[in-house]
């Protein structure tokens, strides 16, 4: 049985506690320090009272191995963790020299002048170690409190993700024998969080050790896997989640998006896409262009807004949007169609739909979006029944239409013949 | 003095822990409650341990008024909130009737089938009161422990904020003497948080009892005031900072976005706006038709990506393109008067950049952004060098444009005639 190092995490600062702030930092040190292989047994925020963060301070050192603390490094009174950390584990504060020059030298560097209250940042427990800052001017630092390695970081994120990176994760991972869990995500769109559950849920029946676990970001769902390191059955159980999930998951690829998918696939094909869109209004547009490279596969995009744009830019025809409507099946075909054909390229996709609040109507009910893919096989129109909030059907009609062209794109051959192999 | 209900957050899910997922509930929560006028003080989160979870529920009952717990009803193994609960602070586990035909009839009214296990989400504290899920299975409740009223809700986000609001929220206030706070917040383009700390930092001092926050959401900011109720400078406070910020404040409604202004203003003035993007590819579309009833403002957009599309679409004279290049002055206004002429509308708004990661030059670095805005009093371009992070540099260009295009339409009169008062 290996033994396993545990972690804590503490935020502090009022601002997350009246809800001002969101903390996102928990959330990055959880990761990352599941990632390292230390287990988190628990995280708690305290806002700016020294009784509170050194209660918290105490109760997290009591229960890990390692204690990750952000915030309160700063120069203004409501800045405590130095105090608390003497309130909580007794000690002295002093004013630390290597921590001085830090400050000395950064107000020195970004040419600010330093005030007699940023000397406070330097006022740090006798005998912890610094951390230098290179972002920001509150050192860091660690102390050591009976077997419990306790880090204090700032709360500016950038600030204290680099000093994890540069420092912390090295000490740790110096300090501890560690064994980082396997993980492995697939991202998957068309199939729901409860429909993916009854397919997978016998996974760590099938392969033991193999936990499953989904995260939705609608309109797409991430199937996890995670395993203790070393598990023998993991190859096999990613090979049979592959195999059930078939063509529904998109990707492998941490990181990768549902446009990137498609860039990799047109790329690859030679081919390039132009957009026609109406209520996703440049979403899908901001999504492709969100890819780096995007220029080799994205010719150019329309957001026609109103009946004259669809007319003028993309050729819809005067008469189908008389007879049927601006948000018809028949207009969504004209406008990819005729996008693709105005850029010159292989793929068009029209999107056309009522996003709401307003604008419903007993047949067409807000919700309704038709979606048509124009591609070298012809054109493929589906309409959708969504809801009433603008927001989720303007964000699902653009992640469907291109969920719609990455299917065509399949059916057309997929990757081009050379590319085949590409992970 | 006047006696402040204090309030403690617990989230619980082991998912939060390995930062599988983030806990929007706990910021949530946090703000609700402050908004309510609880103080909160402290929030934690344990994992899927009976142990850390009782221990969470022990330690937050000793130290507020009121407790919100999220997560753990569901039917699997992992779900050990009530049991948790028993541990905590004795008692037992009995089938709840009441709990129990919320259970069956959820599931009749889905129909889906129940299985044996759901049976346990009604497994509850001898003597809870249930809180009623209208949006999903598990049901709700709440016990009190020495003074300390605990609520249990969901973890699922949109069933637990439609608990608070409908059960919760109005629990807490029949139970406490309640004084929300004062809060105010200002939306500010064009001043850095350290420029505005210093230009209002003195408002404490100024009107005793108002107290200053910031919140950065790059490149806007937000200038937050906070006082407790009946202060008596409240007013006189929020006039001068007002005052401080003229017109780099876009917005002090709740909410409102800078694209929403910018219609206020257009539709005020029986105006309309055309766009042609070049690298921020469809993103100002997409804030603009984010905004419901922007087809009264918004007339048509251009993403035009290839130098092909800026001359087809947009009438750029490829002679410019050829001399100045598709990054430059001399495209980026010609952009803005093609699009505004070819829609046949008042206000055009062009911008062409190199986003990165690649593209760049020495005399056009990454992050070279021209923005240029058509308007009845001619056009203004401007030039913007930015950083190295795509992501950061179209969010910026998007930004920025909208806050020129209102600079102008503010320099044109602002709004129309007829509408001057408009809050």
């Amino acid at each position: 049985m290996k033994n396993v190092v545990t972690a804590f995490v503490v935020s502090q600062g009022e601002e997350l506690l009246t809800g001002l702030t969101v903390d996102t930092n928990a959330n990055y040190l959880c990761d990352r320090l599941s990632r390292l292989g230390l287990r988190v047994m628990g995280a708690s925020t305290a806002g700016d009272r020294l009784e509170a963060i050194a209660q918290a301070l105490a109760h997290a050192a009591s229960h890990a191995d390692v204690v990750i603390c952000t915030g309160g490094l700063g120069p203004t009174e409501d800045d405590l963790t130095a105090q608390s950390v003497v309130r909580a584990f007794g000690g002295e504060l002093v004013l630390n020299e290597v921590a001085l020059r830090q400050v000395v030298a950064r107000y020195a560097r970004i040419q600010a002048p330093m005030s007699p209250t940023n000397r406070k940042q330097a006022l740090l427990p006798l005998g912890c170690e610094v951390i230098e800052n290179p972002l920001g001017t509150a050192p860091g630092f660690a102390v050591d409190v009976a077997g419990t390695r306790l880090f204090f970081l700032p709360g500016v994120p950038r600030e204290m993700k680099r000093m994890v990176d540069e420092t912390v994760a090295d000490d740790i991972a110096a300090r501890y024998a560690l064994h980082p869990p396997l993980r492995h995500t697939f991202r998957v769109m068309g199939r729901g969080e409860s429909q993916l559950q009854e397919q997978l849920g016998s996974v760590g029946e099938r392969f033991p050790g193999i936990t499953l676990g989904f995260r939705t970001r609608m309109p797409e769902n991430h199937v996890k896997l995670e395993a203790a390191p070393d598990t023998a059955s993991w190859e096999q159980g990613k090979a049979w989640v592959r195999a059930q999930l078939g063509d529904d998951c998109f990707t492998e690829a941490p990181g990768e998006e549902l446009a990137a998918v498609l860039g990799r696939m047109l790329v690859s094909r030679g081919e390039k896409l132009a957009l026609a869109e109406s209520c996703t209004g440049g979403w899908i547009a901001h999504l492709v262009v969100s890819e780096a490279g995007s220029s080799r596969w994205f010719e150019r995009g329309w957001v026609t807004y109103s009946n004259e744009a669809k007319a003028q830019e993309v050729q819809v025809p005067t008469a189908l949007l008389d007879e049927h409507g601006a948000v018809s099946e028949e207009v969504a075909r004209a406008m990819a169609q005729g996008c693709a054909r105005e850029a010159g390229v292989a793929w068009g996709v029209g999107v056309t739909g009522i996003a709401g609040p307003g604008g419903g109507s007993p047949e067409k009910p807000v919700g309704t979006v038709w979606i048509a893919v124009r591609g070298p096989s012809g054109t493929h129109a589906r309409r959708l029944g969504l809801g009433r909030d603008r927001t989720s059907n303007r964000r699902f009609s653009a992640w469907i239409a291109l969920e719609m062209l990455r299917r065509q794109v399949l059916r057309a051959g997929g990757f081009g013949e050379a590319d085949q192999e590409i992970p």
